[in-house]
């Protein structure tokens, strides 16, 4: 029988998460900051806790997804936190996106009780959230991974075991310096495009079977066509995450030229109240400094 | 019957091209400034001409395939050029990398005497040229694409009519701008996977497939960790394409922000005399700033 | 007769400013981290205090010179910080250069205690602290700022009042944005110049006089051709300040190109093992990309 | 008694050489392409010639001050042109600013008719040809110099010998990325500064005298306080020189990433038809980028 798990932090992304593991059997224990969201889930069979240490109190594998690296420290280390309920063989599954360096802090110092840490974050937006079909880059012990794997495969497609505590964000932060970097190639070529006057979609067709294409490209240059600057994954989140990547960067002296390039111009589209637009309208940045528009017209 | 047909320009490139002309049972006149690459080829029934005139006044069709603006300029309208041989309904269909603005003025010109013009620039490297495999962006009439068609279709594999003459060309400097941009990102990206100790391999396995993918990815990332630089395409001939786009681009004020910057790492690559290793030993610039070698060690 | 006054932090900077108080014959108590550097300043007539709170019980108005935005909230808000030993009436001059931000949030809980901020950043270097000629940046209240410049004047040459709480450290930010924008200008001018084999000292010459001049160019560009690396001001100490500047400019979704590149190539001289070289060593940077040396040989 | 001398090309700078030509009592013969722009000078006593070649058939030494490096090589080797009047002894100081290498290889052409050459562009602006205090950086032999001296005296404050042929372009260009660099150092620095709310007429004065002073900073940061946009340099020109430089650099494998950055920021600015505005509305691009403006209110 399935192990009874615990599932911490129900945003956009964990709301998804959840219903896949409700929908594969699992029996699961919610705690999120507002209670109104575990509603539609209690109807479903899933249970409420009081607080995160009540959810390692009833379970031995607890799954978080929350924001950012304050969120999981206070969520695990705070008062009524995971670490307070947690026994020898707790397994945290960390799936936000945080710092690889506090998460191997937080690991070390569950394991000091006893218990064990995997990093699992994940790719594929809301969508895949929702489909269960994320990308999961795991960073922690084969064996742990191994008990986890039913409940992620019931999250996710692909699931790749990447190395030790921390690898599987360091994977993540490596996935967002090429998630943008592609970005910015797709930005100049269609602000280029669209200068020279070329049919967009032709154009597009074109290039983007050959050497030229990328994930971004197909999915992402059809919406800046169309004005269409719905998030598959929103600019302030973007942001957090390169920050880490940047701040890695920063201690190991690696020259990350074109991303803190992007930082900057993401900056600008954020102080412009654009934050929650799509990370394609990185073009936008482009744009308002050539004083002119990628759409097709 | 199938139009008889002109080639000149027996390069790298040229050579797979006429290759597969003869294969699917194409008479074709060759031209090169070299005579001694036409050997192998007349062996195989093509015929050979003096000059480029010459190849016009035999042929109604002639395709080039030289390697830089100055030499389409001087085959087309030189002493002994294609322009001389020219007559009423000869179409010329170039398939170089050019400048677009050139291939414009070429193309008046060669109205003046009835003649018509095609630009139709290629991707898929040497490899795609010798499976008859190139994406081909075809710039100039219908009418004229569809009596080129049957040729095209033995040398390339998706043949897109991109708009008026030069706009194949400028859809190839889009393709490159793509190019060299997902290059970045991939060099970045695998400078600090490596400094950050992650296995390479089970990286790429991990976000290939996703919102980070590829074609630069999932090609040449594996060369990087091999230590194998032999080119897909030279970093020589990526930087005259690159010129070409950044002129077009300073021309109508487009900030190609990430292109320009990466313009000038492939410079000090053709200083220290790599040149002629593949494109995606841009991430050799990054590791000399950086000190460290982004290898499989 | 003047305030008695207080001092704390004594390296590099320190040691000079105290210098020079007790030179115009102000009576001082000092603490430092480490006792020994107190004892020169005790031989001269100098106090010694147990802690900072013993400091600001013996003086009503506290310099700080400490390294970081941190060492100043210890020292101030720590347990034996000059928080508590502060009354109604002091005045806390912070002369380290910090972030603004926490000026402001330090200058807020001391005035709850009655007590005043002044920051009260310096340009100049260890040269400058030695000789009393600090360029010296006041945010605050003018008639505090009043009360300190006897002081102030004993330590420095240009004392401008630039605002309000905060405002010093934000000018002290303009001013190494500026610094180090100039930077990069000398040290591609003189790369380049290196490269085309002109004679670097004419050259400097003929520049420095006109619209290219800054102080930069005049006082580093002599020292790079001399291969002379001895810092004027230290790179690791410049990155700490730019990083200050890069987050308030994230903050205000300002875009600082050129800086944040800068910031960049600083990171992989002092993952180079050059942290401790003169800011200067900038053009190190550019020369490893550029596999050429900028020296007179 | 002084050498009679030509002068070919009246704009903007060539006018105010030209009259302190006169005011030191030189005897010169003029041409220029447009007729009228003699008239006042013809009206102080100066000669007018048919076309370039009579200039140098009444003088043996003949100054150039022309836009652009094709019309140099119009003006030298055109028909009519300096070389068909030039005889053994003439000397040519051009003292616009064009290309090292043409500039070497109309030298080579005019020392095979017995002539010479000298390069000496200036800087100073409209503003130091007017009033005769230019700085002139001349590259050739330095006999040659010395027979030209009396007349660049008359033009120039600052003579400096920097090298043989070609060298004073060459420190010309250096001094464009000097001043261009540091341009964008001021214009980062003032943007911040306004978005942080400083006063920028006292942050300017707290930092102008420091180690993060600049010609630039002092003359062009109060033109952007005032929204003045009139033109030390316009940017026209200034993209010119750029161009230059960047060429020069890119045959060298120097790489100039922030002159390269900023050659970009420019064009769009150029786009936006702002290319006859000073270089300092470089500011411009920025503010566009963030959104904001650095002016004072």
């Amino acid at each position: 029988m399935a192990e009874r798990i615990g599932f911490i932090g129900l945003g956009i992304m964990g709301q998804g998460m959840v219903g896949n593991l409700l929908g594969a059997g699992f029996e699961v224990t919610l705690w999120n900051r507002t209670r109104e969201k575990l509603e539609p889930f209690l109807a479903r069979g899933a249970h409420a806790a009081e607080d995160p240490a009540s959810v390692a109190g009833s379970a031995q594998m607890v799954f978080l997804c929350v924001s950012d690296t304050p969120d999981v420290e206070e969520v695990v280390l705070g008062p009524g936190g995971v670490a307070q309920g947690a026994r020898a063989g707790t397994l945290v599954v960390d799936m936000s996106t945080i710092s690889p360096e506090v998460t191997r802090k937080l690991a070390a110092h569950l394991a000091e009780r006893g218990g064990h840490w995997l990093d699992a974050p994940v790719s594929g937006g809301s969508e895949g959230a929702a489909r269960g079909t994320l990308s999961i880059m795991v960073g922690g012990d084969a064996a742990q991974l191994e008990r986890a794997l039913p409940a992620l495969q019931a999250m996710g497609k692909t699931i790749t075991h990447v190395g030790p505590v921390g690898a599987g964000q360091t994977v993540k932060l490596v996935n967002q310096i090429l998630v943008v970097g592609n970005m910015l190639a797709a930005s100049e070529a269609v602000l280029f495009a669209a200068a020279s006057g070329l049919d967009l979609e032709k154009t597009l067709e074109a290039v983007a079977g050959g050497a030229a294409g990328s994930w971004m490209l197909s999915n992402r240059w059809p919406q800046v066509i169309r004005d269409d600057w719905r998030p598959g994954f929103m600019i302030d989140l973007q942001q957090k995450d390169l920050r880490l990547a940047l701040d890695a960067a920063d201690e190991m002296g690696v020259p990350l030229l074109g991303t803190g390039l992007i930082f900057q111009l993401y900056r600008t589209l954020q102080q412009a109240g654009l934050g929650r637009e799509g990370n394609h309208a990185l073009v936008k940045a482009l744009e308002r400094l050539a004083g002119m528009e990628a759409r097709q017209r």
